[in-house]
């Protein structure tokens, strides 16, 4: 199972918690483990809050101060250091409990895409087991 | 597989080892992975030492540097983006290969559930598969 | 199924991504879910760019920047806190959905050990579900 999204800024967050609980329904596993994973090395998943999106746009803040633009070794390569680096560190991949058919978030987290260094089109992998 | 821990303070990681090997053990899985789940946007799930207890502490703080409380947008809706923001790069899950029945963690791996943001009554999903 | 890999330097990222492929080969697993463990506390499991290896050595410059050597409590009994607060953050698995009978990476994405407190012998286990 995957699905594209197409994102429209350098970095955002991306709710995609539609799509994954989808994509998790077309698998009819009722219970066990759904890993959605972006085969890419400038994004990454998250699973937090969207109720209040500010707390995306602090999520982007807050990691651009850790892994700030242009001081990089590899910057001097391709210019997006700072996108490869939270990658590595956020992640390619969250892994969910599937409960009665439906993925086990609680009440305030929605599954996102990081995007890093956009805009560009990204995959989105699902692999219910 | 769900239990509930109860923490005492803001900001603590509470050891869940054993109850997590028990949940394993109740699920009679000889070999496959184990996922370790919070359903909470303020605590996630970390694996490292806890034989000296001063891991522990040092992770809060290092990532109460990092992630600094009463300076985000998200602090003048709900006071608490420090810990959304730590939820987020910690994760709210671990996955754990099963083998022999038994959690792979090397010999000074615990697993613990980190509070962000408490004190509450958390929830802990432990699937095998 | 499980190697090990020789670390030589007290920091450094190893690219363990044909061996891991190799594992999930031998497991015969069409589709799935593919764990990659290190069952240590100061190592961690990286997915990200090595073809410019300096995004490597960008991840280890930074994360030595965010949690420096030589200032926590932990170091008074073992030397080694940056080396847990690091692999606490990167975390000691990652997921990576297997389709195809092969790891579903994209093209800039490897899969590496990161080595916190080396040089040493570490493990990687390898399930695949």
């Amino acid at each position: 199972m995957e699905f594209t999204v197409r994102t429209r800024r350098k970095r955002e967050l991306v709710d995609i918690t539609d799509r994954v609980q989808q994509a998790v329904r077309a698998q009819e596993v009722s219970e066990g483990l759904c890993c959605v994973y972006v085969p890419h090395a400038t994004a990454a998943v998250v699973v937090n809050e969207n109720a209040d999106p500010q707390v995306c746009e602090d999520l982007l803040d807050a990691l651009e101060k850790l892994f700030p633009d242009g001081v990089w070794r590899h910057d001097r390569v391709d210019g997006n250091a700072s996108a490869h680096l939270k990658a590595s560190v956020v992640g390619p991949s969250k892994v969910i409990p599937v409960v009665g058919g439906r993925l086990a978030l609680g009440r305030w987290q929605a599954v996102m895409l990081a995007e890093f260094d956009g805009p560009r089109e990204r995959r989105v992998v699902v692999v219910v087991r």
